[in-house]
């Protein structure tokens, strides 16, 4: 059976890295679907990654098996992660790269990968030289019990959580995307469409929602596509024209209260 | 069967949006083939989108389904428009994106997306919440009718044509490719080799058959292989050469006419 | 039998010309297995295309079938090469491309393509108008001598090769990835780990085994994944840090000698 195998790097597209990868996987599943997902998370930003695993992957076949490589310390006493549900699997570095999926999606099981099925890996490259084939040797029928052993340690990393205050909620930025909408940690669900939304001294009154229900060049707030505040510039770029990064703070405020200065 | 179901958004390389739309494709035809085509379509540049499907879907095989994203309008009134050939079928916002594809091969049917077969979609992302299961359920058999209603409406798009002038061709540049090179809309099988290309002040002496017949560094006229006047900037870019942008005009004069000023 | 067809090019990620011969290739082999190594090979840059699909082509299964296309000589007389193995093949422009390739992997034969089975070309577009459908056809069955001429000659490209000097090895950066680690052409298992690496007035002092092995923002020399020497700042980007380009000399000396000024 053919199995679908995605993949997820901060590698960059058209990088040889991943290239080489698909042909350790295809040299060991022949048959795999290989389906790219990024290579561009940001280099070594385990957090971002760990944030776009948790948005996509849940709504892949529960029989696909994903292989991400986000991986700063390769080579060095940091283990490898092979988690299974009942059907299917994750393979990458135990960084934290899976924890906010595993709080939506807690796995049946945890391994570490025990290298020595594997030859010496280099010491640079273990999705190539581990990774990419333990997670076909999967598609191909291996049993991840022969691959590594069981275990119930495994790193996880702090997102920053929305707090509620008196007049709302208050959060921050925690990822732009290629429009340059910016993305918060802010509930949805939990916003009236009369808020208020603060950001770096300028503010946003009511949610729109959606992109089109404003002129072009506005700069609006509304509920995203997986329940987040956001923040965007109707056919613009709401980043650039607010300046708002990663991690820069957003309140969001009922109808009813002071704005806070 | 497995089929083949394309994709092309403006959602960006690495986009967490594409990388949604393929689980949610696969969740419901896990057989299906997918085959990136672009996601660099400028964003909200339904003509880019547009020109770059017209160019592109033809050559796939007749069976082939395509899942176009290019939708400033998502969440409002427009519709979503499911076309289908005798074996085909492309799906993606009402907004003229398929206009100029129609042109050169018009669709057997064409429908308007029944949202009702789909649960609530979240107003701003209807590619992930309508458009992917639908043409993946389209993959797996499911018949338009029972997903759509029949209608002869739709919106279309201008283009810019190119026209002829007492002594060639006038016309503007249409897209800018990765290389820098400028293709226009004025049609090369009308022009001569001996046509004299003009453009902001400048001008070139005749067409080159291809790339290697003049010295690298050199700016140069030839046909495309649209059959379009392409201006080109040997081993450079042209686009940076020249500082010409889409939209901006060029004309190709026959060579016993005196040049325009 | 499905067939693996990767592509590599210089058309840029989202080029219309990638999704037009992928359109090419399906409409010929429609059960094909498409997979894209990479489309950002710097424009008609044949020797980082040569690098490139020498690092990466012989990691897949020997069955597979790989179209590259990296062309500034399209439509003129420079040939289409087809190179066989026992069950693999690659097609590309005699340009040098696989030279390097062919070096590590010499082919059992090689071919020039026969336009003629394959109706008039454009003159600036043999990747789609040829190579894809001839790769597609080989995919399909069809029998190399079929659809060229058996050749001996081919065209190569000269690689710098690093030198072993008094004190220890002299080379150069002859590539850059999307992390700005700089590769260089020198044989890491010919170093020791006390080596004492420069470069334009910089030096290293040492080997390490990894990234991890060092502080953030520390630029170190390491053995990448390839057995070459490359430097690199932890955690961040060494072309950046250092301002080396592809070209640029790199030594390599052992610890007992002294230091070239």
């Amino acid at each position: 059976m053919s199995r679908i195998i995605t993949l997820t790097t901060d590698f960059g597209e058209g990088s040889s890295y991943v290239a080489q990868m698909k042909g350790e996987m295809l040299a060991v599943a022949p048959q795999a679907t290989l389906i790219d997902l990024s290579h561009k998370i940001a280099p070594q930003n385990v957090r971002e990654g760990a944030i776009f695993l948790a948005e996509v992957l849940p709504r892949f076949p529960a029989s696909a098996l994903h292989l991400a490589v986000v991986d700063p310390g390769v080579g060095t006493q940091r283990k490898i992660l092979v988690a299974t549900w009942r059907k299917g699997a994750v393979i990458g570095p135990d960084n934290g790269l899976f924890s906010i999926l595993f709080q939506k999606q807690p796995p049946d099981q945890i391994y570490h990968l025990n290298h020595s099925a594997f030859g010496e890996p280099t010491p640079t490259f273990h999705g190539r030289d581990l990774m990419a084939p333990a997670i076909a040797k999967i598609a191909q029928g291996s049993n991840p019990l022969d691959l590594g052993v069981l275990t119930t340690n495994f790193v996880t990393i702090e997102l920053p959580i929305a707090v509620q205050t008196v007049h709302g909620w208050r959060g921050e930025v925690i990822s732009i995307d290629s429009f340059g909408n910016l993305i918060t940690n802010i509930p949805g669900d939990r916003l009236k469409a009369t808020s208020l939304v603060q950001f770096a001294g300028a503010q946003i009154e009511g949610l729109k929602r959606t992109y089109g229900d404003a002129e072009p060049g506005q700069l609006i707030a509304l509920i995203d596509s997986q329940n987040r505040l956001e923040i965007a510039q109707v056919n613009g770029n709401a980043a650039k024209k607010t300046g708002l990064q990663v991690g820069d703070v957003v309140s969001a405020q009922t109808p009813d209260a002071s704005p806070q200065t």
